[in-house]
């Protein structure tokens, strides 16, 4: 099937394309038209893709969310031997934070959505999408570090595992800002998770 | 000095009528020109007082953030009897999120600013400007609860404070995305609280 693979490596292009506008002067600047402009597409071609700016950033938001998603798994399967959950938790977050180039685009482009999406249901659903997936996944490392002995049972909770997403998102927003510098969002991280699995040498 | 009463209320004004543009559709859409009409004035006159879009933001964010601290501390002295560092602490977290009309625009003002901030230094400076106050004020809370023996010295830290800002930046983006309900929202907090205080009975 040539020509579908040809019709998602054109939309790949076309998000790319947002994502270059997006990270240097956000989204006000990302109309359909400019987006064709940053592409090298006739607005009607890009149209003939995405009808409406939302359905653009709609894809182009899950297609960032994909990217990040294999660059972590990626850096988890490049973990030496078997990694321990706090070492697979730890790989996750660092990946969540706007550390490179990459992931400070993306968490660029996650940010101007935000703005959109607070004020949108549709993509608000599209936001927040991933979350319980990825809540269920850190449940399951916490419950599984409590199963090795490495964290008290109690800890090993749903809230437990928002509390870490929670943090991430805090991190990032004022790695963005330069509150933080990486050093400093690094070491917060680790003070949580510090805290979080050394609880259990004191229970 | 009445006239000088007089501009400051229309700036203040002005910035209100921002919030409302901001509050329901984003910065997208509030050019100078709209904020004008949003405040039932011409642009002329608007731009007696705001120069540029980011001159009337600055403003805008520095006046949201005074009225937020405003009702942060009437909180903070309202509380019954002599309150302990952890209920002022929980007092001014809980007055981060956007729990209310007020606090949710502030979020939402904050947040589309943000946007902005990360391209721009000078706005940038802005929105991380009041956070080593705060960090300090938290700080100080933690050394009162330290030296009260209700938190373990060495935790009454900048970095445990910087974690609790980090998390109630976190919580508020989960709250605009309809993510954590209230109920979580406070739930996850005094979660974070609890191991913070709670972690000196195990010492």
């Amino acid at each position: 099937m040539p020509k579908k693979v040809d019709h998602e490596a054109r939309r790949r292009e076309i998000a790319q394309a947002l994502w270059r506008i997006a990270s240097t002067r956000g989204l006000d600047g990302a109309g359909l038209r400019d987006v064709a402009a940053e592409a090298g597409i006739s607005l009607g071609r890009l149209q003939h893709y995405f009808r409406t700016k939302d359905a653009m950033l709609a894809f182009a938001l899950r297609h960032i969310n994909a990217l990040a998603d294999r660059r972590i798994r990626d850096r988890i399967e490049a973990l030496d031997g078997e990694p321990t959950p706090r070492e697979v938790l730890r790989t996750c977050l660092i990946g969540m934070l706007p550390l490179d180039d990459r992931s400070r685009t993306g968490a660029l482009v996650g940010a101007a959505y935000f703005v959109r999406a607070v004020h949108d249901a549709d993509l608000r659903a599209e936001a927040k999408n991933g979350i319980p997936h990825l809540r269920d996944f850190f449940t399951g490392q916490l419950r599984r570090a409590a199963d090795r002995g490495e964290l008290p049972p109690a800890r090993a909770t749903d809230d437990e595992a928002m509390l870490l997403i929670s943090l991430a998102d805090g991190l990032s927003t004022y790695l963005l800002l330069e509150v933080h510098t990486q050093e400093q969002a690094l070491r917060l991280l680790d003070l949580h998770l510090g805290q979080l699995f050394e609880g259990e040498a004191r229970e």
